[in-house]
C-alpha cells in the first residue's frame, strides 16, 4: 500500500465521507487512493473556492470535516478566500495540498512557491514534512486537529501539504484514528458570578456566539432569559443559526457600527458567551472599533474554547431556570406578496414559500436583511457570511446540499459575489444537488455605494461610480447558469418569483432565479 | 490632500497609468484618489484573478507596471495564483491593498487577517505600515522595486497593504520619483569564459531566459549563434517571446522531462543565460529533477539580475560576430486546414489566419504545442503560463489588450482553465477589448489523462475518471461568453474555424470560439 492510500483509507477510517477535489499532476497518486478507496465519496469541482466553501458548508451541516484536494500553492491560494471565511465559521476542514517532493524545491520548477507561508493564513494545524511512513498518522493527527473542540459542530482548519514522494512511496498501511480530546468546562466561580449578575435584572444581554449558538446551549440560553429577563442575541454573521417555529427566539445584532450601538444603547450588562467584544466591521473615521455603548458593562461567562452548553446549563440551574418556558419562534402565516420586486418583495417571497428545514446560505446584504423575516414559517439553517469574502454563498450552499441531500437549499446570492465563484453552479448541476439560487441582480456593488456615501461624498465621480458598476454589460445570470447545466428564469414581479420558488422546491436538481428589480442591500 | 491622493498622484507621476481593480469597503478613499486622478485609467474586474492576471499581461507588453486595488487579505488571496504566474514571468505589478488601520487590527473583525504572510509568497517588496505621512512615498518606493531590473521588461511585484487610516489621514503631498536603479554588467572573465567555449564549436547550446529573451538580446544571440554554430533555445514557458517572420530563430525547449532530455541528448555545453538548469516540471518516480544529459557541461554567462543585453553583444563582439548574419523565422505560406477540427487543423486554422502582430496568450496545452507551427505567419507577441497556475490565459489577453489597443489578442485557452477566471469575459465586453478566444472544448482536465497514464495507469477507475471529467455536464462556452456580454460561435469544422477566425480579426471588440473536436493536448 502506498502513503496516498494509507491517507486515504485512515481518514476514511477516521469518519471522512467527503472528498471535494481540484486535482492536478501532483495529486495523482491521490486520485488513484480516491479511486481505490470509494466509501470516501469523491466530488469535482472547477475552482478550488468550490471546493473549500462547499467542504465549509458541508461542515457547518454536519459538524465533521470533508476534505479537500488543492494543487500545490496557486491551488490552494485559489481556495483561501473561502478558508477564511470557514475559519471565521469554525467549520473543520482538512486540507491536502500534493507538493513537489522537497528534492524537488530546490530546483524551483514553474509551481514551486512556499505553501507553508500561505496555509498559515487560516490553519491551526499545517504539516508539510510527511514521508510514506508518517503520511497515515499525518492524516490521522489532521482529522483530530480539524476537531478538537468537541462537543459541538465547531472545529478548525488542518492543512496537510504532502510531497509526491510520501503519496507514492511503501507505507506501512492505515492507522487508527486518534482519540478526540474534548471541550473544557468553565470553573463554577464563573457561572456563579454572572447567575448573580442576570439575578439582579435589569436590562441584560446574552452575546451566543460559536459554540453558544449550538441548539442545545441556545435551550439552555432560553430559559436563563425567561427566568432572568435578560435577552438574548446572535453576533451579526452566526456561522450556522437554526431557527423557525418553535426555535429560541434569538435576536442579531445589526451590521453597521451606529447600528450596533444603538442596539446596545441601554444594555447594562452584557455577557460574552463564546465570542469577543462586537467590532465594527469595517474602521471609519471618527467611529470606535469596539462597539460598547457608555454605562454598558462587559462580562464573560464562557471563551470560545470553552463547553458553552456546559455553562449555559449549569447558569440555568443556578438560576431556577430548569423549568422556565423559553420564547420561541412562533408559526406566522405569511401572505405571498404581489406587484414589483423589491428587496422587501423578494423577502416576502421568501418567507412565504419556506419549506420544512430549509438550509439558507447567504453572502449578499439582501440575504442577511432577510434573517429577522424568515423565522416564522418553517425550521431553517441559516448559514451567513462569517468572514466578510464574498463568493462564499453559492459554494456553501453546494457543500450544504452535499451534507443534506433530503433537505432543500436556498442560496441567497447578490450577482457582484456570484461572479466570483459561478463555477459552483457546474458542481450543483453534476451531482443533480437541490439547490435553489436567487440572483439580487442590483447590477451594482451596491455595498459600495452605500459605503461610499458614508464617506460624505455627495456627487458619485464617474470613475467612482464606474468602479461600483457591474451593470455595463449585465449579467445574464440565467444565460449562465444554463452554461454550467443548471436551468433558471428569470423574476421581474413578486408572484413570478414566488411561483419559481414553489416550483423549484419542487423539483429536484438545482434551479437558478434571477430577481431583477429597484434592490437596495 | 489625503493620503491616497497623494499615493496615486505619485504613482501617475512614477508612470503608471492603470489600475485594475476589484475594491471594497476599506479602499473607498483610493476610489475617490482614482475619481481625482483620471489620468491613471480605472478598470474593473469581477474577480480578483482577473486583476492581477490582467496587469501581468498588461507589465508582458508594456514593460510597466500596473496598479491593482485588492480588498484585505481574501481579495489579494483570489489574485494570488496569477500574481504567481506574474512573479514568474518577471513582471512588474504595484498591488494596493486596502486593509484595516492597526489599531482596528486587534478587535479581529471578521475581514481580519495577516496579509503579510500570503504578500510574502509572490512579493519582492512589502510594506504594511504605511502612514498618511509615508504612504505617497511608499509608492514611489513601490513603483522602484518593480522595475529594479532596468533596462529590459523584467520586473518584480511590490505589495502596498495599506491602512484605511494611511489612505484618508492628511498628506503633505505626493512626491518625485526615485532615481531607477541600473542592471549589474557582468566581468569580462565570464564573457571571455564562454567565447572560447563557444569558438571551439561543437554541439553547444545558449539556453536564453528572463533578460536574454528581449529582443535586444535575442538579435546579439542570433548573430553569435551564426559565427559559432551554437543552437538557441528558450525555456518551456517564456513569458513573451516575439516571434514570427524577421525575427530570431530560438528553438523551445519540450515540456516533459524524457522530452527535455531527448532534445538535450549530445549536447557539450548547455550555457545558461538569465535561467537555471532546465528542471522537470513536475516530480516523477524514478526520473531525475535536473534534466542534463551525461556529457553534457554546464557553464553560465549571466544570472537573472544580470545584463543579458550588455553581455550578450560584448560575447558577439568577442567571437567576431558583429557582422553576422542571424538565423530568422521565414515567412511560409500556409493552406487553411479543411475538414474535422482536431488539435492539428486547429493549430493549422491559427497559423494560417495570424493577422500581423498578433499577441498571443495561452495556458493550455494546446495553445502550447501552437508556437513552433506559428511562427512562419506574421509577427507575433507570445505570452505563456510562466507558473503552472491554469486560468491566467484570459486575464493576461485581456491586460495584454489594455496594453495595445491597436493590436489583436488570440487567447488560446483549455475549457478546465477558462472556468477559472471565466470572469475576465465581463472586462473584455466592457473595455471593448479586441480579445479573440479560443476554447479547446474537450470536456476534460486532458493533462491529467496524460499524466495519469504516466503512472502505468491502464484500466482507469471510474473515480479517477470523474475526476479528470468536466464533461458531465459539458459547458456551453458560448452561452456563458454571452451571459458576460461578449458574442461568440460554435465551430465544428476547420473551414468554420478559419472563417469566425478570420471574420473575429475583422471586427472590433471580444469574440470567443468554441472549438469542438477529438482534441488532444
Amino acid at each position: 500500500m502506498n502513503g496516498a492510500t494509507a491517507l486515504i483509507e485512515t481518514l476514511a477510517d477516521c469518519g471522512v465521507e467527503l472528498c471535494i477535489a481540484n486535482p492536478g499532476t501532483s495529486e495523482m497518486h491521490l486520485v488513484q487512493a480516491l479511486d481505490r478507496v470509494p466509501r470516501m465519496k469523491s466530488v469535482l469541482a472547477l475552482f478550488e473556492g468550490v471546493c473549500t466553501g462547499a467542504a465549509d458548508g458541508y461542515a457547518r451541516m454536519t459538524g465533521k470535516p470533508a476534505a479537500t484536494l488543492l494543487h500545490l500553492g496557486p491551488g490552494m491560494a485559489n481556495g483561501i478566500a473561502n478558508l477564511h471565511n470557514a475559519r471565521r465559521a469554525n467549520s473543520p476542514m482538512i486540507n491536502i495540498i500534493g507538493n513537489h517532493p522537497n528534492y524537488h524545491i530546490g530546483f524551483d520548477a514553474p509551481l514551486t512557491s512556499d505553501i507553508d507561508t500561505l496555509a498559515r493564513n487560516f490553519s491551526s494545524w499545517i504539516k508539510s514534512c510527511s514521508t510514506a511512513e508518517t503520511l497515515a498518522q499525518d492524516g490521522a493527527d489532521a482529522f483530530t486537529a480539524t476537531l478538537r473542540q468537541t462537543p459541538g459542530s465547531l472545529g478548525q482548519i488542518a492543512t496537510l501539504i504532502m510531497g509526491a514522494d510520501a503519496a507514492w512511496g511503501e507505507s506501512p498501511g492505515k492507522v487508527r484514528p486518534n482519540a478526540l480530546p474534548t471541550r473544557a468546562k468553565i470553573d463554577e466561580q464563573a457561572v456563579e458570578a454572572i447567575g448573580k449578575l442576570l439575578q439582579k435584572g435589569g436590562n441584560n444581554v446574552l452575546l451566543l456566539e460559536h459554540h453558544a449558538t449550538t441548539a442545545e446551549a441556545l435551550e439552555a440560553a432560553g430559559r436563563i432569559a425567561a427566568k432572568t429577563g435578560c435577552k438574548l442575541m446572535n453576533g451579526t454573521f452566526p456561522g450556522r443559526a437554526d431557527g423557525g417555529p418553535g426555535r429560541i427566539a434569538v435576536a442579531r445584532l445589526p451590521y453597521f457600527p451606529e447600528q450596533i450601538l444603538q442596539t446596545l444603547q441601554g444594555v447594562e450588562n452584557l455577557v460574552l458567551v463564546g465570542g469577543q467584544i462586537p467590532a465594527s466591521f469595517f474602521a471609519y473615521q471618527g467611529i470606535p472599533g469596539q462597539l460598547i455603548p457608555q454605562g454598558c458593562q462587559v462580562s464573560r461567562l464562557t471563551n470560545i474554547e470553552d463547553d458553552a452548553i456546559d455553562a449555559l446549563q449549569r447558569l440555568a440551574e443556578r438560576v431556577g431556570a430548569e423549568k422556565s418556558e423559553p420564547v420561541r419562534f412562533e408559526k406566522i402565516a405569511i401572505p405571498k406578496p404581489t406587484g414589483e420586486l423589491n428587496t422587501k418583495t423578494i423577502i416576502q417571497s421568501v418567507a412565504s414559500t419556506m419549506p420544512e428545514d430549509l438550509i439558507v446560505a447567504t453572502d449578499s446584504g439582501g440575504g442577511n436583511a432577510a434573517y429577522p423575516y424568515c423565522q416564522n414559517t418553517s425550521r431553517n439553517s441559516w448559514l451567513s457570511l462569517t468572514g466578510g469574502a464574498i463568493g462564499q454563498g453559492g459554494p456553501c450552499a453546494t457543500g450544504a446540499a452535499l451534507a443534506c441531500p433530503d433537505q432543500r437549499v436556498l442560496a441567497m446570492l447578490g450577482d457582484g459575489g456570484a461572479a466570483y465563484t459561478n463555477q459552483c453552479f457546474w458542481t450543483q448541476a453534476r451531482e443533480g444537488l437541490n439547490v435553489t439560487t436567487i440572483i439580487f441582480a442590483n447590477h451594482s456593488y451596491n455595498i459600495l455605494n452605500v459605503e461610499y456615501a458614508r464617506l460624505g461624498v455627495k456627487d458619485v465621480g464617474e470613475i467612482a461610480a464606474s468602479l461600483f458598476d457591474i451593470g455595463n454589460p449585465k449579467i445574464d445570470w440565467v444565460g449562465m447558469a444554463k452554461s454550467f447545466g443548471v436551468p433558471g428564469a428569470q423574476a421581474n414581479t413578486a408572484e413570478e418569483l414566488t411561483q419559481l420558488l414553489e416550483q423549484s422546491y419542487a423539483t429536484p436538481g438545482p434551479f437558478l432565479i434571477q430577481a431583477n428589480g429597484e434592490l437596495q442591500r
